[in-house]
């Protein structure tokens, strides 16, 4: 992986840049698709290429080891070749989910025993399997093993889980040198700065990550109920410390305007499952503004869903087929709400290299955050 | 409506022809996908359209009337243009679904009384309403409204209920008569042969329907759980009766096998719910053969599930997401089937026309109904 800087922003630490990987050119500022099972929930790998412009996008390790499994991915030649996506994908390492879905999960000093929220059967997960898995699904950029700590969090846990977070980094990063790519594509891998709300741990984990000198850096364990302010507040300050000459990866972030202030904070790489979840419960967002599909207003309101995106289906047939629960609702709505999002993310590029980026956020955070 | 024939079998009935509507022509035999409740269930339009290349679709007037109702569809200029579909499209009666999906239903000379199985409100629908009401819709094709009864039904009930589906369609047929196509586009009403598996209420019917001279003409009550014997016998002695220069549509007919015999004893159009309902329970008919996707032995299979079809997708990898319940997973296999069964109706079109329709009929059944 190469990544290059193209521009940056002379009111803020916008920068934009391209990640040159094996399958193919991303630029930066991205949002990356959540395909949490190897699947962008309700989008066809046709629609994600040719209506969202999707340049990277995400699978869940955690998924994607339990369904359809390690054996069933290592023979299909690796998730590119299983799904039929061509261009880039990442995956988390899985510690997230086994966090969030899975029970009586333990936490040791060799990695987290847990059991499947689908079966229940007993699985262990280590930093050398998270890296192993990883290396098999064969993901372009993959992520250290880690522990997100929840929010809020008291210190004492939070400075605890860190220094593991660090030690199993360092774990990772050897199985990572002492392991080769698979299916004959280059992969990296990132490490994940932790630290919860407290300053001097992020700073503290932002060196331990940016001495790694990996191919680029992610920063964790926000956008998990904290407030905004505070989420600006330690992105800010780890991206200080973060390599200027690596991209920056703000993990699971988040809405518009929390993109675009991560975006002027230097962020360069986020993910988040707000825009395919949001669409499927008719949270629509828009050029034009936002739209809540299910209110009566758009019962007879044939204007398109947004001209610029999903110009031949309009709000009230959407309505009509959410209300439903017609599958071609969730669908339209997601290629929507994912085309908004990659599409913001490729206008800040755009104002980052016309000059003119902090004029252009105000602007289009007020034009497309306001209810229709 | 001009309906022209092309060519006809000399070892069947089966015959070749052109359906000339205002919103272009449909090459007969012809499968219609079903589009309940104005969406092919988790098909786009342009799947349907260039995929699956549908020539006209169906759509459910009691779903539709109840949802999204005649004033959304009044006002968007039709049910082409509420859902973007500017191909033909037919609509049923309401009828069917009155008798099949709502409860608390009283058949009199006048019409139905029924509830709504979606909030149980109290509605009505008489042979004028029902032809007011497809005329709001705005079907290229729409049918009378009639009684179908279940199988079995004795023949007291069953000649009962034909005669009272006869004066509804007289009272359709005046309705029709007396009221204009709306939406700048022609529009055509089909009456439907009832009777049972009655043979002299079968004859009696299709000479009472023939009479009325409209612009085509259905064979309905049947596929309703009579043996396939019966049905074809039916469906025989009624098109010897009806006219040959009609088109005749043989409704909620049926599997790949069903079809092709119908098309042999001079049916042109067909419609079922089957492809899309085995859809999304993993049963898909391809080129090659049936497979049931939810079976292990495709688990590693990544062969596509269907080289002409969906030759971008693996067997294994429509199995991961059907298992999963992934909406993708009912999207592909929904595509995949609907192209199967258009394709099927347009191949028996060209074999037909090219003279050798009943070997390739036997041949074609034997390759593609056996098991994978």
């Amino acid at each position: 992986m190469k990544f290059s800087l193209v521009a940056k922003d002379k009111n803020s630490n916008a920068r934009a840049g391209i990640i040159e990987t094996s399958r193919g050119p991303i630029q930066t500022p991205i949002f990356m698709p959540v395909g949490t099972q190897a699947t962008v929930k309700s989008v066809s790998q046709a629609d994600l290429l040719e209506r969202i412009k999707a340049q990277i996008i995400l699978a869940n390790t955690y998924h994607v080891y339990l369904r359809p499994g390690m054996e069933v991915i290592q023979k299909a030649g690796g998730v590119h070749q299983f799904m039929n996506w061509h261009k880039p994908m990442l995956t988390d390492s899985g510690g997230y989910q086994v966090f969030s879905l899975s029970s009586i999960r333990k936490i040791t000093e060799e990695g987290v025993s847990f059991r499947s929220h689908l079966d229940g059967s007993k699985l262990f997960l280590s930093p050398v399997d998270a890296t192993d898995i990883q290396r098999t699904i064969g993901a372009d950029i993959f992520m250290a093993f880690d522990e997100c700590p929840p929010y809020p969090c008291d210190k004492q846990y939070a400075e605890k889980s860190m220094k593991l977070t660090h030690r199993w980094l360092s774990k990772c990063v050897n199985r990572f040198n002492e392991t080769s790519p698979l299916y004959g594509h280059e992969q990296s891998l990132f490490p994940i700065v932790q630290g919860s709300v407290f300053k001097d741990l992020r700073i503290e984990s932002a060196k331990y990550v940016a001495d790694q000198g990996m191919d680029g850096n992610a920063i964790g364990g926000l956008s998990v109920g904290e407030p905004a302010e505070q989420m600006y507040e330690m992105t800010s300050l780890v991206c200080d410390i973060l390599p200027k000459d690596k991209p920056r990866y703000l993990m699971g972030v988040g809405t518009p305007e929390n993109i675009l202030e991560g975006i002027a904070l230097g962020v360069d790489m986020f993910d988040c499952v707000m825009p395919t979840r949001n669409a499927r419960h008719g949270f629509i967002f828009t050029s034009e503004g936002i739209v809540n599909i299910k209110n009566e207003k758009w019962k007879l309101d044939f204007s398109p869903l947004d001209p610029v995106f999903t110009p031949e289906y309009s709000k009230a047939y959407v309505k009509h087929l959410i209300k439903c629960n017609e599958m071609l609702g969730a669908t339209i709505a997601s290629i929507q709400n994912l085309s908004f999002y990659v599409w913001l993310s490729q206008e800040a590029r755009k104002h980052i290299i016309a000059g003119d980026f902090s004029t252009w956020k105000k602007e289009i955070l007020e034009k497309t955050m306001r209810r229709l």
